[in-house]
Order: C-alpha cells, then structure tokens, then sequence
C-alpha cells in the first residue's frame, strides 16, 4: 500500500523556514499571506496489503525515524 | 484560506533523502519497505476568500519560489 507521513512544526514551535517564506512571498508581490508553516512528506511504498497494519506501521515510522516529536508532529493517510 | 502546497522529486528524479530513509526504515527493523520519496509541504493562510483565486495564487507561489519545476512537481490543495 501506499502511505504519505506528513510531518509539520507544532504549534507554537518557531518555524524559521516558513517565515523566510512569508517574508519572500511579500517581497515577489503577493499580498495577503499570513503563516506559513514548512514541513515535510515522505510517500512510502510498503508491501503490506493490509489497510490497518500499514497505518500502523507508517505511525511507528514517524514516531521512530521521521519526526522529531518534541518539535513536530505528524499525520499519516494511507492510499491503499 | 488556507492553501496546502504539496512539493515532491519529479518521476525518475534521484531521490537520495528517499532513498537513505527507506535504508534506514530497514536497519531499524521494518520490513517490505518499497519506494520512498521526501518532498516538501507548504501550509499557507491567505487572506483571499474566492476558492479559485486562492488556489491560483498558490500554484504561482509554487511555479515562482516554492518548487523548482526542472526537477520537481507541486500540487495544491485549498481547505478552505
């Protein structure tokens, strides 16, 4: 199945990235940006076939190796 | 509103974050681990409220600073 682990800064983390974003964006002309937040999305191929035990394996993933979870949490969605 | 900025390696574009992650997804254990790809996701708040400019506001912000479109594909997602 396929699986997306979105990893994004939590709340209230300062996220600098997405700020130099936000000031570049006003610099190119676009009016009316707010936050940005930056994060990150890995697109895993897994041979496992069933829809439950991918979600929970892609969770361990994120937990495990993908996010820092003191600074970021993360969102799984399985494709099938 | 808010816009969803999703940036991923074209087709056939090396991938080596992808690439080193799904190695150590196997050092660490899991198993049947395929393909990984690691892109970048953007979440916007824009001051805009018309669904359709917003969401061609954010597919400029992608063609002109978000991605760099010789090597890599976007897409958007407006949540409203």
């Amino acid at each position: 199945m396929r699986v997306i682990i979105t990893v994004m800064p939590k709340p209230g983390v300062l996220d600098p990235q997405g700020r130099a974003i936000a000031r570049a964006l006003g610099g190119l002309g676009f009016e009316g940006v707010g936050e940005v937040r930056a994060g990150k999305v890995f697109e895993l191929d897994l041979a496992e076939t069933d829809r439950e035990r991918a979600q929970a394996a892609a969770e361990e993933m994120g937990r495990r190796l993908l996010a820092n979870t003191v600074v970021e949490s993360f969102r799984v969605a399985v494709l099938g």
